[in-house]
């Protein structure tokens, strides 16, 4: 009897150490997979071309939230781009000045340099061009760049400011230093998750259950587009490889995607693979937020790209992994910046 | 020769002396006057009947900061009191839910609620009063107090966290609870000047240009209505006594004040004292918001309101004084709270 229970608890331990192996292995190739697939996020996303000084990350940091540049003097880019919603707005579409409906969702700043195109069809190279054109687009609303910079220009202060960030120059205050000095903070903006202390091997700093979410995630092909440090946000894919993405997303109207820009007929349908960090946080979805819920949009996109209908589990469990991806919200972002105050008020003369 | 300088230096020092004595005692009836005016600023705005319990103050917080109590989505009070322009929105009217252009300026938030009425026209009775008809007003435009609970019922954490503020109520969230949060957390946002150090007897506080500028505003007669401890905001006043405010202010249309709210002849182009802490750092003036420089809303105010001209000493002596009226932005302002996360995003069954 004592020897039948030794033997039986040896066995025991050699099936629980067995298992304990067989997980290791497990989350040893998770791993692998994991850190083949996606990159953690950098300290910054500084390049050669576009340094991000002090000087101009603090200039950058005021004209985010400044509204005064806008033709109404309504629109930041904070105006879409709350801290307290994670960078982003909470609507379906955002609205621009006077009110003006804008035509897609927006996503959060937070990591969005980390991304090889600007806008959800790729429309702009990077975060300082997508900082210009929003100065004249329908967001801002202004007539034309001299329009914008005439509002900076007279508010004291700003062109001091200018000065510091972008010395001997003839006119720094220009859109081009504008939107250097906005994507100088826009490239500040790292958001980092629990999901990048796993990619740098700790096992645990994501739980079983997103572990688990990671693995469906990997498998059902989730990561063939969303991929990379962004976990997307790298590549153009058609929404809607194997069936129309607007049956599934009640879309109305239904965007055309790239073809509009590239007047490409390949490009129809054709959108950027949308970067997944902070998605859980980020409702609505797709480009036009037509889907609210996280899990809709999960099945949705196994359907319409894959072709997959997902289980109730494997929906859960991507949306588990999906959930490790929430970043910090950073602490210059949540903490609005002094801007130089109204004009006038030091105007010494009395007039 | 030695001894003729002896005594000539003697004198020198009786006369300094002497200077120093009477600049005392100019400083000790400053300060006596100045006290009699104006009161520092409290702690906060709590009354008995309107705690700030830490609750109330965070929920509060979170519901001044969140537009999704907005008819479109756009507006939370934050639209109109920005932390980068000082509780302002640097505009000469405000705009409210789709884009509808507001009857009068916004003033800061901050200390507002030491004011004995909230709005220009004193339309409510205070900070409570004011949050709630906002929701059902131009600036919300909700269609009713029902329609705007409704999308805070929807947003999970928020109930929960009106059951925190109010226990044991059969349906905390209702607009007299979100009134009272919001007033909670405004009655915290006191923001302290140099002035309210002055106040209180350090004597140094504010600069000589700056104290002398407190005299011209006594002696000027100013503060027979900026008085107390806002500096106004304690009773109301016909602007124009002297002569018609808007030939000076350039205004269009002509608000009639007052009169629109009680019908009562004598309120025509009456108006709430506006309080002058951070006025500096608020333009523009007025409330129209028809001119943009401080200097010149002084030299307006002393015309139309007491029949004076002044001269440019006396104007910048004032604006002097009221620069020292500039206070901090409370850090629970700058600092935007975390808000609950966009509805749905953790629906566990996936629609």
């Amino acid at each position: 009897m004592i020897k039948s229970f030794v033997v039986a608890a040896s066995w025991a331990v050699i099936l629980v150490a067995g298992a304990s192996a067989a997980e290791a292995d497990d989350d040893t190739a998770l791993l692998k997979d994991a850190q083949a697939a996606f990159q953690p996020l950098p300290k910054d996303f500084a390049t050669a071309a576009c340094s991000v000084t002090p000087e101009r990350v603090e200039l950058g940091r005021k004209l985010f939230f400044d509204p005064r540049v806008s033709v109404d003097g309504t629109v930041s880019c904070s105006r879409c781009h709350l801290a307290g919603l994670q960078g982003t707005d909470g609507l379906t579409k955002s609205h621009g000045a006077h009110d003006k409906v804008l035509p897609r969702n927006a996503p959060t700043v937070f990591n969005t340099a980390a991304q090889f195109k600007q806008h959800w069809r790729g429309d702009f190279a990077n975060v300082e061009a997508q900082a210009k054109e929003a100065l004249i687009g329908p967001g801002f609303g202004n007539p034309s760049f001299a329009a914008a910079m005439a509002k900076l220009t007279a508010i004291p202060g700003y062109p001091e400011q200018f000065e510091a960030a972008f010395p001997n120059q003839a006119t720094p205050v220009n859109e081009g230093n504008y939107a250097t000095a906005v994507g100088a903070y826009e490239r500040t903006l790292v958001s980092r998750s629990p999901f990048d202390d796993y990619l740098t091997g700790k096992l645990d700093a994501i739980s079983p259950a997103e572990r688990r979410g990671l693995r469906v995630f990997l498998d059902t092909g989730c990561a063939d587009c969303h991929r990379g440090v962004g976990i997307g946000g790298a590549s153009f894919e058609k929404f809607g490889v194997v069936e129309d993405y607007a049956a599934h997303t009640g879309s109305k109207p239904v965007d055309k995607g790239r073809v509009d820009v590239t007047k490409q007929p390949d490009d129809m349908y054709v959108f950027k693979v949308p970067p997944l960090r902070n998605v859980a946080l980020s409702a609505p979805y797709f480009h036009d937020g037509s889907v609210a819920s996280l899990t809709a949009a999960i099945r949705i996109m196994a359907k319409v790209q894959l072709g997959d209908d997902l289980t109730d589990q494997q929906t859960n469990d991507i949306a588990a992994f999906l959930r490790c991806l929430s970043g910090s919200v950073p602490k210059d972002f949540a903490e609005a910046p002094m801007l130089p105050p109204a004009a006038f008020y030091a105007s010494p003369t009395g007039s």
